[in-house]
């Protein structure tokens, strides 16, 4: 990660940058350019080398574009970002607009407005999505634009731009992946017959490493890639760096697999026929380079990859054990130390995840890991630094978000630990968000619901206090893929670019995580993971209900008993009675007594 | 109503009238005849005038269409009508098809198929939705189709077909419609200027009667009156048979609205420009009649006339009590009467009925009146008739949905109620339904959500326990309109052209009504309505609760108290005490002294 305060100090620093690339521009005949923020596979979190929005306005938020002409900047980005965004730009040069406000243009308004009549729109067709321009095409058609889109022009002046990632794949056995390549490959190819199409193109990193049964490390805690998949009815063509490969050659061989240069899949489209192409996140070189009819639906492995088999079922369950094992002597660390020793978050962070590391099958920390004391806890998406972060006092409640990837999976749990005098406020907040979660937990459903539709039964006590948690419920996980993972999530409303209206299958894995998050003052989350289970069918249905797969310890110290109703009581007991069977069996004699206590019937 | 055991004992008569029919077509060249279950106005419930193909089949199901070819005849319909419909069809040579059975064909791919090129395709536009002639004109496009769709050629042959409604329309006054015609139609018109269109044509009946402050009882248990109106930006045109309007003629002439015959519209239609139509619900007649650009939107009233004014809701209020008041009068009496006295269902139906005819402002009753005893409840659509009815014993529940309309609002509301031994189970079931109806009643929720995401709230007690009432929680209500309004809807999922994914706003009514049904054994429900409230407004929103409108004692009788939490108990006490503080006033001695006994704390 850049460190933003350079640019805020060097604000002429960027001044120049911008100048120097608008004089670019003059001299390319270019009058807009835009800049994505974006990778060339539509990724959730980009590699350095793909910051080029970050590189060319200093802003270094997780969202949102850039457009540049001849005498003018401005970046865009939403709610979360509007104060960082306007101390990073300041002294730039760059103008900020705010996204979805009626008071500032659109990027595709300012983009329409800058151009003249036949003039030209440059931008890099690989990090530009094909939806996104086919729309900006049908809307700027009457003023006769010209299109460069094979320009990455920023890479003209980006001396010291960070290497293209060249980590080494992997293979995952099937004895993780629970399927063969062939198999899953068998089953994308009756979805292609079905739409009577001869070729399949993948662009989305998960996807392939899904199909292939292979990982890589190119995106920071996210096990995947960098590549493109054609799969045709007899063979599949791999498009990676050959260096990257040669772990999994003889792999590659065995399965048939045809391996080509990353890049030369923009030539190969050129010839292609009757494509299948996942129209949402493909990018626009790769469909501007194509002659044919295309198919264009989501890729039939979005599904596939989001059902998990009874061998990733299984092996999951048995990661998260040893993962729950790792956290419950990180809990019992923390409030037997926190009195004596000097305990930052960020130290608390590494201790956690030194433990993590002895795993077994550990591959790499989980993404977006959050260890927040009291009013930081408070902060969604809150990030300790080096340069700002909070010392653990005597009395207080610690939130840990974290989790890691295996072999045998992806974990992902949030537990809000307390020490010390914790107010009584705190404690009923604690309270609430356990009975949001423990409804969410027990819930049977009939087959046919979506995540929109069952979420109101994790938020139903916070709204009873007029309070909501403003993010989604619970997502999708992957299997040593992504810690977001689509289709589905839970949450009462469609967020944009999200499908929580997907309707809820059996083997699907979400997490369970309300919240209480009391701005300047603290924040409660409690986390697990859950899968979909089938239940009894009758003539009312096929019922569904959610199978807990995360057992650690939910802190007794910081429960309400006031506030505490008696269904949510029984079931916190009958989960510790179940956390203490199964971890037990991996601890030592004092933290088995430790456990026994902190699972203790109440 | 036709007594459709006439049709099944003479199935040759229909054989005779079908061929009849067909031999009309052949003179006519008519190839394929279609004929809808559907009035002029897309009504809910059809004037018997109306019922076409129950005349032409026999077939009285309130859902199903029929195609007759010169040879063959089919009807369809859906699973509720499958045993009815092979009964009633039996001996008339007419073919049944199954609705939504892909081992069907549809009537759609029936009549492309039986249609020869350059064939002809009669029908009654008035009777046909434009939007589906549309999409059956663009599917049999490269037959080159002739479309005789001013032929309602039934008429000529059904001699003794029921007069055409005449009803006399009456006014309604803005004390009780709580606001004028005029205030109405300025918000109607500033809606069209919006959307540039200089006439806005209104073709359903609920939405005319609403904005003209006019009723009338043209159907059945729905004060409606059968018109068309033409909003322009400087008159009104309310097209109506002349006769029926004689009592508000003065009022019409003062608010300048012009009236011509309800049959001008067809041809006034064909000058019209820039109209504004309700595309999913105007009959393709009229469509084809126009010749203009039209603007296709669910009309603006849709939404005014669900979000129910101040005045409406206070009327609507008082009306309840009063309703109440009969109907607890009526438990009273059944509880008191049904071991001594022989109890029929149409007694009781009755007896109820003559209560409510002595309150004031009574109009008429409820549509759908449904009076069950103990295993005719869990027909979730059961009438008693003459020919068939039950008699309530000394031990069982007797299950009553019923309402009125009244001056000052329509009712809905259903109430189970118990004598003698109950079984356990039964209260168990009565319990679980009080647990799902009080949930919903208590729900707070951030404006956003609709009917889709709530309605789990009131469904979870039930799915725990493995049953579902497979219908919707609760309907939208009108105001002395049809006991069944939308768009608004509580149910888990979007129904056939439903709209439960339309936002719930303050001020919407509407019911909340779960249900146990069990097959051959008993069926229970209990339902309110409800108004929707603004509650707090703060960081995360604006929060919504529902108000509940209706008061009447739940049975306590019928309450297993193993099985009732504290929450639902503490809000049945609160409810009940309402109940007791609202009833009484208008009750004598013995009678609060029943209500307080009924509504005392448990």
């Amino acid at each position: 990660m850049m460190n933003y305060n350079e640019y805020t100090k060097e604000g002429k620093t960027m001044l120049e940058k911008v100048k120097r690339f608008q004089n670019l521009l003059k001299e390319k005949h270019i009058d807009v350019y835009y800049i994505p923020n974006s990778d060339a596979h539509d990724s959730e979190f980009l590699n350095d080398c793909f910051k080029v929005r970050e590189y060319m306005s200093g802003f270094t938020g997780s969202s949102g574009d850039m457009v540049i002409t001849q005498d003018k900047a401005v970046v865009w980005s939403d709610g979360r970002y509007f104060i960082q965004a306007q101390k990073q730009l300041e002294g730039t040069g760059i103008d900020f607009y705010h996204l979805n406000d009626k008071e500032y243009p659109t990027i595709e308004e300012y983009i329409e407005t800058n151009l003249p009549e036949n003039g030209t729109l440059g931008f890099d067709g690989k990090v530009v999505k094909a939806k996104w321009f086919d729309s900006l095409y049908k809307q700027l058609e009457y003023k006769n634009i010209y299109y460069a889109y094979q320009s990455d022009y920023v890479n003209e002046i980006w001396k010291d731009r960070p290497a293209f990632p060249m980590s080494k794949a992997f293979l995952l056995d099937v004895k993780y992946a629970g399927r063969s390549m062939e198999s899953k490959l068998k089953d994308v190819r009756k979805e292609m017959n079905k739409r009577n199409v001869s070729r399949h193109i993948l662009t989305t990193l998960d996807d392939i490493a899904w199909l292939l049964n292979i990982r890589g490390k190119d995106a920071e805690s996210n096990p995947v890639l960098l590549s493109y998949v054609v799969v045709e009815m007899d063979r599949v063509i791999l498009y990676v760096k050959e260096e990257k490969i040669t772990d999994i050659k003889s792999y590659l061989i065995e399965k048939n697999v045809i391996v080509k240069d990353y890049e030369d899949i923009y030539d190969d489209v050129k010839t292609f026929n009757d494509v299948w192409i996942d129209y949402e996140r493909i990018n626009s070189a790769l469909v501007l380079n194509m002659n044919t009819k295309l198919h264009k639906e989501v890729t039939c492995i979005e599904m596939m990859k989001a059902i998990k088999n009874e061998i990733e079922i299984k092996n999951s369950l048995e990661c998260q054990i040893r993962d729950c094992v790792a956290l419950t002597r990180f809990m019992k660390w923390l409030k037997e130390n926190v009195y004596t020793e000097t305990i930052t978050e960020l130290r608390a962070a590494k201790y956690l995840n030194d433990l993590r590391r002895e795993i077994d099958d550990y591959i790499e920390v989980g993404y977006g890991q959050i260890a927040a004391y009291n009013e930081n806890a408070a902060m969604m998406h809150y990030q300790a630094t080096e340069a700002n972060y909070s010392i653990l006092k005597k009395d207080g409640i610690f939130l840990i978000d974290s989790g890691g990837q295996y072999l045998s999976g992806t974990t992902d749990i949030t537990r809000t630990i307390g020490f010390g005098n914790v107010d009584k406020q705190w404690k009923i907040d604690f309270t609430t968000v356990l009975i949001s979660h423990a409804q969410l937990a027990q819930l049977k459903f009939l087959e046919g619901c979506s995540g929109m539709t069952i979420d109101i039964i994790a938020r139903q006590p916070i709204w009873e206090r007029e309070l909501d948690y403003q993010c989604g419920t619970g997502h999708g996980i992957g299997y040593l893929l992504g810690v977001h993972e689509g289709p589905q999530g839970i949450r009462w409303y469609k967020a944009l670019n999200r499908k929580e209206d997907t309707i809820l299958k059996e083997g699907m894995i979400v997490t369970n995580e309300p919240g209480i998050y009391i701005k300047g003052s603290h924040g409660i989350r409690t986390e697990n993971e859950m899968v979909i289970r089938k239940g009894v069918k009758n003539e009312y249905g096929q019922f569904l209900y959610f199978e807990t797969m995360t057992f650690c310890p939910i802190d007794l110290d910081l429960i309400d008993m006031d506030t505490l109703d008696k269904k949510t009581r029984l079931w916190l007991n009958a989960y510790h009675k179940q956390v203490f069977e199964k971890l037990s069996p991996y601890m030592n004699k004092e933290e088995v007594e430790w456990l026994r206590h902190y699972t203790r019937e109440i």
